[in-house]
């Protein structure tokens, strides 16, 4: 089975998902600069989120670019990697209006762990289903960042229980490891 | 007529369709895990309608991977088939809304039925349109998922009205049928 | 210049409108079917606009199917197409919403007048464009339905001033007259 | 690296940004010509903020249609542009919801001056990333409406501290300069 079709449907789903994360920002009453200020925590959480979910978009389109054909079985391990991305919208919400509670904290980076597990899986699906796939597998092996990053939610969603920040800080900490690609270590543990 | 427009625009509003669903999940006020547990039946409700919505995605794509040509008979069943799509979102929201109460559970089964009708019909457009399509006709000969899934819908109206979490269970039973393939039978039958 | 984006754009546009118009139906409080039946003038005021919407989808699709080159003309005559469509969402819901009342009736008129419009002049674009296209201007040049639909549209606008009811039934009419080709008269008028 | 899923995913998210902008188009109460009137402030604003993301889709066509190969460094700035494309949708409905007030109208060119940076940082990135692309750098290095553009938002931002309609006046200015192409001059400055 081709994967244009799976593409082209990840990437609408995608897209939807990373526009209408922004009708959280709801239109405020009033016209003057004051009543822009309580929406801060929105729009920062808005653009984590925007980040997080065009990280996924950058490594699908990557890794989708290294297969030639998808198995039944990858198009639900599709599904299901968009299914914890769609919820993004809804935890990122919840984090910015309860300005980066504790619990809202934890629950971001249970989806955050979420859509890299499901990735993974999908990653496993893409590399060893039927027609095998050497390169990709290769790749996958060697994923350090995306293991990495599983260890850094888990310990986020713990610390986000003493110091929320401290979780808020260590998830823009990943996406900034995902967007700095330091190409000579790419080189080495991916060449 | 080409089919790669029909193909794109079935992704596009089937992609709308399965992500606006999530916007039925309202951020809650508070910032606790007690405000998160009222919302566990519209999320079981959206994880139920995301399945649903990505079978027919999944059969929508296999059934037009074998076809050729596509009449403008064709078109308008396909529309039709994503209007009763385009009704889940509403369905889904009010089913988990209510906690699965007897009427919007009978509503759901409904809106269910009519799409698995929808998908009957666009399938025998697609198989005896101008062009003919033997291979796929022979498939849909024997869509014996098809026509178990239509008995079950039936079934499970039937049953909202005594017991409505037995109507939940057979929605859920028909979509794992469909998510679970016994590649084994399908072949036979299939084949 | 390619047709490929245009077309891609435009599904997606169309795509996006056909759907977010179901969020005109908004999940009602309650879980009987007494709740259900004050929807029913915006789910039939939906059925009407996504029939429209699709039947220009499906024109749309055939008109520059039959076209190889697009100006930067057409491209926003394109655009200009969209965004009268782009209104159906709202002209819909507020006909459904106040059970098709004289003046939403007749906005709604208003607005399928404008996309009829705004299709003849994206028409003559495509047909008069730089590279010509003789097939698509003699087709465009007997085009008696688009003509008699923006004629009804005129009648119906009117009509509805005195009975709202018969500017609707003209809009189904119009719409009954896309769905169901006449053949016959299609080929001897087109060819 | 291919551009097909960039221009895939790009026209996704401006065809989702232009058209959820008419949601805050929002359904009035009531069925007269009265309650219509309040929201032509709202009409207006989404017919000028229509008309930007549909300009910046025309020369994002354009753009990428003179590009063979897109750069990983590429893929961001494409994503920085969707990033500031997708806050039009809240400043064009606050804009229109406080009838063209100072601090809406000066967000509202805020916006618009960073989509203009944006689309500056794209074009730079494509036209000298690692393959080059010479004809791109020549037009680019031309690119006078560009330059002008983010000029004029300037003095729009400016000036709508005194009077917020001439900054209103401004934008429109410059989306006409954009729509009404002086084909002379195009050929003379990018040929």
């Amino acid at each position: 089975m081709g994967k244009g079709r799976l593409e082209a449907f990840s990437d609408g789903v995608i897209a939807i998902i990373i526009t209408i994360m922004v009708l959280e920002l709801k239109v405020p009453h009033g016209a003057s600069f004051e009543v822009l200020l309580p929406l801060y925590p929105v729009l920062l959480s808005y653009v984590l989120s925007f980040v997080y979910v065009g990280i996924y978009w950058n490594n699908h389109h990557h890794m989708l670019h290294a297969v030639n054909h998808v198995s039944g079985r990858a198009l639900w391990a599709n599904l299901h990697l968009l299914f914890w991305l769609s919820l993004t919208p809804f935890v990122s919400g919840w984090m910015g209006e309860n300005h980066f509670a504790t619990v809202p904290v934890a629950l971001y980076g249970f989806v955050l762990l979420m859509c890299g597990v499901a990735y993974f899986i999908l990653a496993q699906c893409l590399a060893h289903g039927e027609h095998g796939n050497d390169a990709l597998a290769d790749a996958i092996g060697k994923d350090w960042k995306g293991k990495l990053s599983i260890l850094f939610y888990v310990l986020a969603i713990a610390s986000s229980f003493f110091y929320p920040y401290l979780g808020c800080a260590i998830y823009a900490g990943v996406a900034l490891m995902w967007l700095i690609p330091d190409t000579r270590i790419e080189k080495r543990l991916r060449g």
